[in-house]
């Protein structure tokens, strides 16, 4: 761990830095992944299946037997836990929704504002030996609350051709449409182009390694939206003496179990708080069954001393940390001038697994510092905004003459004529 | 123009494709000037503003002298214009402000949403012959009212170092805090990496020709967000006999003269109302002073007959157009059953000229078909929706045995153990 003391506001750049990720060879062999899958379709999808998963699939669609199986294979007291996370993120995504809004902005000119679900929506849930069944309640719950027509998800087979159960019951608990076995690259490509059995979607959502995010960037060339750019995962804590350090150690922890290039950073106005902290996790890091990644992860962790909540909360605002947890005297301090974070979490018996898990928030959020211009996931990532308009006779005379004073000015002729000539019309009928 | 007859919907992808671009070439060199700018700051800038502007700047910030001379030089007239359109914009973006959104998802378990602003953001404005100030109003409105800390606008200077006076007028009448005189590929590196005097800035807006539009996507590589993928300017009006042929006219010619690569398409349930429209396009052409440009792009778009409505509204979400127009009998169809466009108008005396200058709807509309998957640019299109939470010791008891075995079942032993120390914690106090 790096303890660093009162850093000045010139060195915050460098100490706040991410690992930069060169993504230039990886880039070339998703390009013609994508090209081949745009071209043969199905073909190339089961090739690279067989290539980079080690098996053959006769059928790419998991039917509906397997999702009976898998729904017999989970224990009821994950069942139980999946429904409760599923209720709360229900509750909070739904509270989300926003009615018309709709202004006359001059009399006889009636604007308003709706959200349309976007028709077809693509998820990807990654395998291996972490199930991410957690995403799939994070990404199909708000999906189907918004009214999305096809929600299609893509998660890659094991060696045997299945996808992990529990994967498999929260997607059919959360409404998605269509359940593919294919992952990777050619799943990203398959989505984005369609084949013969993997539709083609508006907008691809989920978390995965870089060739899943080198393949959603490139998705995006072929008019396919992204949920997010995608980056390590990342936790900042602030704390002060009112935090217990053992529960400040064990957030840190959850962090940086995730994997070697997680951000771990703990800020605090407390050397002794500081101390302590980095005597628990020492104690607790021991215990984990992922400690060789934690403890990576954890050498690149910053404790970082600083003054004042003022100059924390500057620091903090300038990294823009995907989780943000407050542990302090002066939690609104925070919470108010926070502008800078993915989901922001208060007190000490608020972790980051709550949101990770089941307190309703969502956990796919900006990392990388795209908190600083990006949303997490939210009811929104999955509607259009668009807009309406309805103008009188009494209307287009009442902003009539500003249109085509506008539109001169801009020479744009064609745009002033299409309202001298409504005008003229209404001059006429008097 | 191209008069098309019930055509089959085999053939609808074909007949709505829209041109596409070929932006390899630009690429090399947009990616050469992001170097250089990145290394050397304003003096790379200084290079391309001669080369591209032709012109040398000593300063290129406007000043408040220029600023002052650009007011007194704007007539009553279009000031007003503007005002009255500023009006409507604020009135309408206004509106479109959200409170915050709180739920208890679970006893003890507060759970929150709210919007925070970017904090500093760049808006594009293009120079040329055709002066974009109404763009100055459709972006650096909302940014204020969204709370933009600094409003960065770049727009590029004239062959005498200035920048268009209804520019200036607009920007400082917005809120605008910063305007420079830089343009093109050199103005989105600049806003992208920063330098001596351009601000880095977290997203970037605006239109601009094919060079900037590349540009933003690149800067985007670099952690930049911006406003959306561009294309070509687009208009689709569905119109039945209750229509006004010369209005209609008049709106596929105003959407024609932005360029010869603009989209134009009339979808009728009448052919008579087709044949109608023919004429009077032949008619109001003729008397455009952009008449070469309106002809290319009319030469181009197709006026399609089909037998009912429910046709045309697949047929036209299919599409996806940035602007369409609903002058039919029933409009309340169309209204209600659109799920893929920019901006909708509706009835004979709203004209797309409208949105585009003074209704208060905004104009920064998803084009090429990105109306599937983005919304035009709104409020929240300037801020970032935060989460947050608060967990009481009764809300963590509630919830922590489901987080305890979801996170067990996704294999991440630290996750769990942050909850686990939480409530032993609780026991051991009662």
């Amino acid at each position: 761990m790096n303890k660093i003391y009162n850093p000045t506001a010139e060195t915050w750049s460098e100490i706040l830095k991410r690992p930069t990720k060169t993504i230039d060879d990886i880039e070339v062999t998703v390009k013609e992944i994508f090209k081949e899958v745009q071209k043969k379709g199905d073909e190339a999808v089961s090739k690279y299946t067989s290539i980079f998963d080690g098996i053959a699939l006769d059928n790419n669609e998991v039917s509906q037997d397997e999702i009976n199986e898998a729904i017999a294979s989970i224990s009821e007291e994950l069942k139980e836990a999946i429904q409760l996370a599923k209720n709360n993120i229900y509750k909070f995504h739904s509270a989300q929704k926003t009615e018309r809004i709709t202004i006359e902005t001059t009399e006889g000119v009636n604007c308003w504002q709706e959200k349309r679900p976007i028709q077809k929506i693509g998820l990807y849930i990654p395998g291996g030996t972490a199930p991410l069944f957690s995403t799939v309640l994070m990404l199909a719950v708000p999906a189907a609350i918004a009214g999305c027509n096809e929600i299609v998800l893509c998660s890659p087979p094991d060696k045997n051709g299945k996808i992990n159960p529990a994967i498999l019951y929260a997607a059919n608990l959360c409404g998605v449409t269509k359940i593919i076995k294919v992952g990777g690259i050619q799943a990203i490509a398959g989505m984005t182009f369609g084949t013969e059995t993997i539709p083609k979607v508006y907008k691809i959502f989920g978390p995965g390694n870089q060739f899943v995010t080198v393949a959603k960037q490139l998705a995006t060339q072929f008019g396919v939206a992204i949920d997010m750019p995608a980056g390590p995962s990342e936790l900042l804590v602030v704390a002060d003496d009112t935090a217990v350090p053992a529960f400040v150690a064990s957030d840190l922890l959850s962090q940086a179990e995730h994997g070697t290039d997680s951000q771990v950073i703990l800020v605090s106005t407390s050397k002794t708080l500081i101390d302590a902290v980095e005597n628990e996790i020492q104690t607790q890091i021991a215990l984990l069954p992922r400690k060789a990644i934690a403890e990576k992860a954890i050498a690149n962790s910053k404790l970082i001393y600083v003054e004042n909540n003022t100059v924390a909360l500057e620091l903090i605002n300038e990294y823009g940390p995907e989780h943000f947890i407050i542990c302090t005297e002066d939690d609104d301090f925070y919470s108010d001038g926070i502008y800078n974070a993915g989901s922001v979490f208060i007190g000490n018996y608020t972790p980051e697994s709550a949101g990770d898990y089941a307190s309703g928030t969502n956990h796919t959020l900006p990392t990388n510092g795209y908190a600083k211009n990006y949303s997490g996931v939210n009811l929104d990532s999955f509607m259009k905004s668009m807009t309406f308009q309805k103008i009188t006779e009494k209307g287009i005379q009442n902003i009539g003459k500003a249109i085509e004073v506008m539109a001169e000015a801009e020479g744009l002729q064609a745009h002033k004529n299409a309202v001298t000539l409504r005008l003229a019309q209404i001059e006429l009928r008097k």
